[in-house]
């Protein structure tokens, strides 16, 4: 399946190529994150606010709930219309706005951090293009270490985002970063999982909608699954957070459309609990990633046994998700290396 | 059709009470909206946290937006599982924190926002129960005045946290609140167009996705409209920015599923502009409610002629999807007064 004539050869082999982009964020982008970490640091933000769109915007999300609970700072995702659009010019003194974007090329997160910065603002750019206006428009930048990225579907570049928000909140906050060494390992066992991947695919083979969920830090993974499926299968996907699911969005959920929680052990298996219970006792189809007490609530299991602790259980669950959406996506004859509609850099105006 | 036995029949007559809600909160929430804002003045904060859950998340959005470009603060929507799961405890000193909660009784809101006060947080709740455990843990409460809301989707409570929300920030921005005097009668003309609503409805009768699209203002409107579709019709409706809907979910549109844009004229309409094109350009079946020159781009048009600023819009323009939902519902044969997997109060663990 690695012939590039092949439907989806170009996201599978991005896919299979992330434990050594995330083995290289370590090696070649550990020492950028700690400096740009000790940088912030002595530049002391008071507030942290995420710039990104699409794919990039889970990984601000991600790095939103490390600052919130990690940092104790508070934090929030900009609505990039308000400045570039509306014109508004907050103050922005003791904040640090990070910008998130694979190309480091969308206008108007160029914009964004460009009216940001003559507010007052501190910029940290994380993207795959060190050269790109977005870098070059930060005063702090750090190469996420991809390598080019040829899927319109982002992979590899979501999990080295992931992984370098990680390092450098990781580091802002004091800790030595030793936890990570164990994501490269983590990541392969689950490129290697493709086959159990296959088989899940085979059972939505037919299903036109889905629901993804999960709770705290899981909750970007089940947004950015969703957005796989859309943008390849084309499969109306949506996610919820587990506590947003009972308000209101439940009513979607019936027997006849499936259901993905991801729920890797931790502080957000427990918060999930009820949520999995309640959809059990209504009789719903639920595929739960997780550890053994999660996937005993489920109607299938994936069991989760990286290891990981639950901050850095992220960048590995997301690899099984690509998978499944890569696989559904071909199965029903669609090729997720050229999905309608879409190009690579959006120019958003 | 307000025959209590009628589906749908208390819906119907919540979203028929607007008009006269947002006069009550004119008349008797008007001046508690200006002493709130007085006392925020006072206590200068630097960043305003939002926390709601649902379709009040949905008024923190639009407020977000509000404060952003009319105060110039930098503005964020809380992950409340950070401080309530996780443990988080940000410093928010000089930070002001707005709850807003129909019921004001969401027990992880409360939780969130004693934890909020706890950390240096000024807590505003905007609830439609001033008695309420969120109203009680707030230094500020505001009533929105909707009067008992009996149907499970929440419509009359929305359009009243709405207007409340920007009485208060118009009135800390300096504004005298003029404007507002319009938004009753706006919201009248658009109860008055339920025919035209449920001619839409006849048209999307056996659609089972669709998707609702604006920027700026109207981006909550958007996101508020696809909900009340989910939980009343079980339609699998998705809500994109403009901005994000380029970035990967437009794949996921065709021709054999609608668009519901939503472009009140203003400063969003001209940032929506290249959306529309794109999507007429593609083939998509698109229903525009705005001005003339985005209607001109739209399959089908739903002229909004209320005459009302950007701004204040939105509390008039989701008067008619309410209605399209309603109506979706009833056409499939559901009772959107008792939506299946639902209750009022939603508790979150």
């Amino acid at each position: 399946m690695t012939d590039a004539r092949q439907p989806g050869a170009t996201m599978l082999a991005e896919i299979g190529e992330q434990p050594d982009v995330l083995a290289r964020v370590l090696d070649a982008g550990g020492a950028a994150a700690r400096a740009a970490a000790a940088e912030i640091r002595s530049r002391a933000p008071r507030a942290v606010l995420f710039a990104a769109r699409g794919t990039s915007d889970h990984a601000a999300l991600y790095a939103k709930y490390l600052v919130e609970v990690r940092l104790g700072l508070p934090a929030g995702l900009m609505s990039p219309s308000t400045m570039t659009a509306y014109g508004a010019r907050p103050d922005l003194r003791d904040v640090l706005v990070v910008a998130v974007s694979q190309s480091g090329g969308s206008p108007d997160l160029v914009e964004t951090v460009t009216v940001a910065r003559e507010c007052g603002a501190t910029i940290l750019s994380v993207t795959n293009a060190p050269a790109s206006e977005l870098a070059t428009a930060a005063h702090l930048s750090l190469d996420v270490h991809a390598g080019p990225e040829l899927a319109v579907a982002a992979t590899k570049s979501y999990t080295a985002e992931l992984l370098t928000l990680w390092l450098t909140i990781d580091a802002w906050a004091g800790g030595d970063g030793a936890a990570a060494a164990a994501v490269p390992a983590a990541a392969r066992s689950h490129v290697d999982r493709l086959a159990e991947m296959s088989a899940l695919a085979q059972r939505y083979r037919f299903t036109d909608r889905m629901v993804l969920t999960g709770r705290g830090y899981s909750y970007p993974t089940a947004r950015e699954a969703a957005l796989k499926l859309m943008e390849t299968s084309y499969v109306a996907a949506h996610a919820f957070s587990g506590a947003d699911l009972l308000h209101g969005p439940l009513a979607m959920i019936d027997a006849d459309h499936p259901v993905v929680a991801v729920v890797p052990d931790g502080v957000g298996a427990a918060a999930m609990r009820p949520v999995l219970e309640r959809l059990r006792d209504g009789g719903i189809d639920v595929a739960v990633l997780g550890g053994a007490e999660s996937v005993a609530l489920g109607t299938v299991g994936v069991p989760l046994d990286h290891g990981l602790p639950e901050e850095l259980s992220p960048i590995a669950d997301i690899v099984l998700l690509q998978q499944l959406a890569l696989v559904m996506a071909t199965d029903r004859g669609h090729d997720p290396d050229s999905p309608r509609g879409l190009s690579k850099v959006t120019r958003t105006w």
